[in-house]
């Protein structure tokens, strides 16, 4: 399976398993949720800057690139940490709040899981049903939240992790839940990576709040939407004591600089981010034309940049035997039974440029009409 | 004080103090001690590579450099594990041993008591004397055990951390007191940062045999020997399970795949690394003897990249005055009275190319006559 290390993008294990070898063009990767249109210009040209800044220590503040965040979304400085990839601010959160119980809303990035047992936090989970389209009702927040309680579970001894929009499922959380949460004095932090690739971020991100607000966190990527997963980068609001105390738990000089100069650099590139968006949208809607077309099963999501859909039990396919048919021919998918809460039909896809979705779409139909090898 | 964050090379402190603005070469950095020769040329080619490869996750098992680290040393690749920078390497240890107590030998590196005090372990300290060079003893060291157990610490609930060479002293701690540490039951964990600046390396070097014994560790960096401080990559040798314990501790992707890319580069660069130690004996010879010309104390240090001096009394001089006298003329020193165990006589200084140890010396010589402000 290429999810060896528990995630898409592998390409060592693509290789090792599909026995390509390290030519740059081997592989079109639909497994990891990333902007199809690679890394805006400024990015190179910091690359051909960077000797000579590598010799010197990265800022131990983040100073530049927290400054620039903070003017972006209008909150104080002091109200948000950078750390190396949402991965990392993840792990530190529960670290530091050590919740006696996690909640998720299910399927979900599997890194909340991991992060609540590593702390030995006990894990309730809300199963998102496909029928609702994966979102996460009122109703079952509050069943969840009555069960909590009779469990012995009192206001403030649960964290709330709920991805916004979700990873896979790409639905959002609607405020007036995460607002019963909050009132009834549950703590709540959104995992907004895919936020940017979202046609209404503004109005749906709730980063402005969480300066503000106790007991609520937002936590954001910027690997996903700028393309630079390789080199690490997120960062996360809340209210300042609760960011002084994860910074203190950081190690030093977490963040390296490069991605500190990339995420200033970046967020100057507004063109980059509308056109992105703009574009993803359209190609967004084709792409999920053409797979209903093959009769695959399309679910909506408000992050443009990928698609859940289900295979039909009557295809003869499950998600893992069309991973393995399809990395041969240099085609990477998420096999996404490998989330909690989805079983074998649901493959996860990023929404890439034209010809490389076609390249896809073209695949499917061989292999779902039997002209493939059915692995 | 140049040290906000508790070490050298902050730029961007030092810009603030200094009143200098941001072009490239206003600061000339003594206070990190970094490699004065800059990257090997290999960095260089691999930046102007590295935008084909920011777009993809870095490897998470860092499969290819572990390979090579594994070669190089001669251990199995399962016995190495690669962090974000050797301070993420010192963290993960703290939380998996969680150590009762833990001993250092100080003056040493900060990161040991900030690691050690997360996680509520007790620091129990072994000062080291000046008119011992600052080197560990072995009654010192048999002294503190004898103590450990008189408070009740038990074979096994105690970490000894010790840097080998030390920093800021220099000095490497002798094998027959690691092999009697380990003999009474005690876990040893040698930082051996500043290991490849040792003129025989392969002689004090206990990283070979980490590998195969249990309660032994050992941390390397690449940042200094390779001039890389910005992107950040260490590693540590220590038994699978240990390794694998930690592994599972560290959070995904923490390796940034332009570190890790470097990294096997710059293991292939052995002429650099031959280059470097040559040269920098012999320069930290003639800096020795320059500033014991100008009245210092100068510290012997088994590392040659560094150097620590003292000033003396009648010279009027603390080294936070020197350190504030020598920034505004673009000179930064590393003001060594912030190392628990050392006063404010004591200054650390990289050795650097001639002409920026010329101008050190140049302006010391200044201060000293009296010539220079007396800040």
């Amino acid at each position: 399976m290429l999810e060896r290390y528990g995630h898409g993008g592998d390409w060592l294990t693509a290789r090792e398993l599909y026995g390509k070898q390290g030519n740059e063009g081997d592989f079109i990767d639909f497994s990891a949720n990333m902007n199809p249109f690679g890394p805006p210009a400024c990015v190179g040209e910091l690359l051909r800057r960077y000797e000579s800044f590598i010799s010197r220590y990265p800022d131990p503040a983040v100073r530049g690139l927290r400054g620039k965040l903070a003017e972006r979304h209008g909150v104080p400085a002091d109200c948000l940490l950078v750390g190396n990839g949402a991965a990392e601010l993840i792990d530190l959160l529960f670290r530091e709040l050590r919740p006696k119980a996690t909640v998720l809303a299910e399927p979900c990035f599997i890194e909340y899981r991991e992060a609540a047992a590593k702390i030995g936090s006990a894990v309730h989970a809300v199963g998102l049903k496909a029928e609702l389209d994966f979102r996460l009702t009122m109703d079952a927040a509050l069943d969840k939240l009555k069960q909590l309680r009779e469990n012995g579970l009192k206001s403030g001894e649960t964290l709330w992790f709920l991805g916004s929009p979700n990873n896979p499922t790409g639905q959002t959380v609607e405020r007036t839940i995460v607002e019963e949460l909050l009132r009834q004095g549950e703590t709540v932090a959104m995992d907004e990576a895919f936020m940017d690739f979202a046609a209404d971020e503004s109005g749906l991100s709730l980063l402005g709040e969480a300066a503000s607000r106790e007991k609520l966190i937002v936590l954001r990527s910027m690997t996903k939407f700028y393309a630079i997963p390789g080199i690490r980068l997120g960062y996360m609001a809340a209210e300042p004591s609760l960011i002084r105390r994860l910074s203190e738990l950081q190690v030093p000089w977490s963040v390296n600089s490069l991605a500190q100069l990339i995420g200033e650099a970046v967020l100057d590139d507004a063109e980059y981010a509308e056109q992105t968006v703009a574009w993803l949208r359209t190609e967004r809607a084709w792409m999920t034309e053409k797979l209903q077309a093959l009769g695959l099963f399309v679910f909506g999501s408000a992050a443009v940049n990928h698609i859940l859909f289900a295979l039909p039990e009557h295809f003869g396919w499950t998600s893992e035997r069309l991973q393995a048919a399809l990395g041969p021919k240099g085609l990477l998918i998420r096999d996404a039974s490998r989330f909690i809460g989805l079983d074998n039909r649901y493959v996860r896809i990023a929404v890439r440029l034209r010809p490389d979705n076609e390249a896809l779409l073209e695949q499917l139909r061989e292999l779902f009409e039997g002209r493939g090898e059915r692995g």
